[in-house]
């Protein structure tokens, strides 16, 4: 398979993500900076740990002058300010200067912890992604986002701070555990949701494919959706209008995450796929978009076994008016008003900072009150998880 | 008195400094952002909680939504990632969202912290410095360097990241302790050394009635300053070059403020007039500068009460080695290699990255083995002192 190049044109800031099978071990043919007496510090969780010491063997072999590896737990608690000043320090201690680089080999967790200790060691190092799960490929370790959550919200704390290289593995994803990989997916069907009813087909056709590794099917599929987030990215670096598109189904996902505590319980991925279905049902309330429309959506989603209700999270423990002040707090919010991604249709979203309080309440006491819905993790997700049964090796 | 206004050219970036009497009463005068509806989070120190509590009230009078005071700690110990956390949370948990302006009150710790806390909350808000030290309004509030220290050394993490004004009232240096105000002074006579021999000679002239708070040469040598900084600034946002040189005195400064531990022996400015000596000296035994130039530097140093020794350093317990070593971590050096800001002269400063390391141990050991010169602080600092007990009225 020829290694794919997709470059994200950001003026000085300008970088090169290189998707294809196997090459995380040569990783050193598509670092921008020459590795000899180079210092690098790679970054990883205890899950991928085995990757991170290949490349950090690479590096040595090829004659860096240090090449050093800190593991962290992992999971969300891990973006942390406490991890940041574990990071920092250990950078700090082991010899960083100006021209080192940090290597972030991990999912979203770590691209977001690495990527902002990166930012602000010495005001600002290089620093490349290397992201081994789907939906880092896809999305997070792309465009230059990190950061780190606090005890009031995700990702409240970071900086906008590109990576000089993203080296995407496809063969990474053979190790990733099955829930993990359909998380991811849900972020590549945004990008047809949001501008690209062609991609959209073209998943629900071949969806099936790309969620069992079929290596041509993934390496497109991730291909595009890089290629879509970078164009957004491009034209808005800072999220000020477009690049908002991407938050498709976040401020619904957001705020079923923050109530369901980051326990584990709803991946960032299902969160979107289930706070999407909410965008689709709140833009048909509001006449944007027809129902339709909506049910073509949730059946792919219930077709690769992604979960569509909040009825999929056990155990949730929340209110309208408490997913209402989660709301209120995102990111996005400007002056107490929320704003939405909502849509036309698939392929036509946009931004939304005037919906009507009621409606957005409607949404959320529908989708709390509703019935389980056949994708719940106990219906659909356990018939797909039987048929990867053969196809993957986990290592949960 | 007129209010003088500098503007620092950054393309998208750029922003105004004012200088002047009272400005800081008016500052609702000064502010880019509308104020009414607006939240404002006001950081600060308890020598000048005085100010910020002003600044509070009046930002309530003209309808701000909120307007929020937090006082921390004085001294350089608040610059740490315990105060970043605690700052963050505090803007978090208190309705920070993206049009927020947050309002650094008070000298280079409070701006530097506040700066860096602003450039990460929800991946950088708005910041106003309002800087009430000398040191803060001719150096460290302007050109957006933000940061704090760790065990490895001063401002090792942080952020470039510019405020949207500079608000430097000249009225609030009557309440600052003579002795910061001579070492804020040290960094007014840096700018004459780097390029400006006309404004070391006016300081030359003018210098006393700059220390004793003649306002009229306060407000003339805080506008000089700040125009030279706003220049290399705008040349070298990122201090890739030029901008370097405003690093003069800092290399040495830096290791000399380390090796005392940051116990408040040694501010910031004595270390870089200290440090300046050396740097003239080391360039003397390169054979850049004369010997009179060192001796013209000193005397003006001298003549105002700064030190000119390490001597002045109480107790200092260090070596040639161990500086060196500090020297070698020091964020300019690269891969090892220590930069240092050298002078051809009075008013030309260059970088220089080739410097035989033996000449730099003899700088040091005279450094340290030499005898007591009379700007230790109980000789001519005592006397300047005593001239001025009458003129100010401190709030150590």
């Amino acid at each position: 398979m020829d290694t794919k190049i997709v470059t994200i044109e950001l003026d000085t800031r300008s970088y090169d993500i290189y998707i294809g099978k196997g090459v995380l071990f040569r990783l050193n043919d598509f670092l921008p900076d020459e590795v000899a007496g180079r210092s690098f510090f790679v970054i990883t969780d205890r899950n991928v740990q085995s990757y991170a010491q290949q490349i950090r063997n690479l590096l040595a072999q090829e004659g860096a002058g240090r090449a050093e590896l800190f593991v962290l737990p992992p999971g969300e608690k891990t973006k942390s300010f406490e991890q940041v000043t574990a990071v920092s320090q250990w950078l700090l201690s082991n010899g960083l200067n100006r021209d080192s680089v940090v290597l972030a080999v991990g999912g979203g967790v770590i691209g977001d912890l690495a990527g902002f200790c990166a930012s602000i060691a010495m005001r600002g190092v290089s620093y490349v992604q290397v992201p081994t799960s789907l939906l880092a490929q896809v999305d997070s370790s792309v465009g230059g986002k990190t950061g780190i959550n606090t005890p009031q919200g995700k990702n409240l704390v970071g900086s906008f701070y590109q990576p000089s290289a993203v080296i995407a593995d496809i063969e990474t994803l053979q190790t990733l555990p099955e829930r993990e990989l359909l998380a991811g997916y849900a972020e590549i069907v945004k990008y047809g949701l949001i501008g690209d009813l062609g991609f959209f087909e073209w998943l629900e056709e071949n969806g099936e494919r790309v969620c069992t590794l079929d290596e041509e099917a993934l390496a497109h599929a991730v291909e595009v959706s890089v290629r879509a987030k970078a164009a957004l990215v491009r034209a808005d670096e800072r999220e000020a209008g477009r690049r908002a598109l991407l938050n498709l189904g976040h401020t619904f996902g957001h705020a079923l995450e923050a109530a369901a505590g980051y326990d584990g319980r709803l991946l960032h991925g299902e969160a979107v796929a289930i706070g999407t279905i909410m965008a689709f049902d709140l833009s048909v309330r509001m006449g944007l978009c027809s129902q339709e429309d909506r049910e073509r959506v949730e059946a792919h989603f219930q077709a690769l076994g992604l979960p569509v209700s909040v009825a999929f999270i056990e155990g949730l423990n929340t209110s309208v008016d408490k997913l209402l002040e989660i709301m209120r707090r995102d990111k996005k919010a400007r002056s107490g008003k929320m704003v939405f991604i909502l849509s036309e249709g698939v392929g036509r979203a946009f931004v939304h900072s005037e919906v009507p309080e009621d409606l957005v309440r409607e949404t959320l006491r529908d989708a709390l009150g509703g019935e389980a819905i056949s994708g719940g993790r106990h219906s659909s997700l356990q018939g797909i998880k039987e048929r990867w049964k053969s196809a993957f090796s986990s290592h949960s």
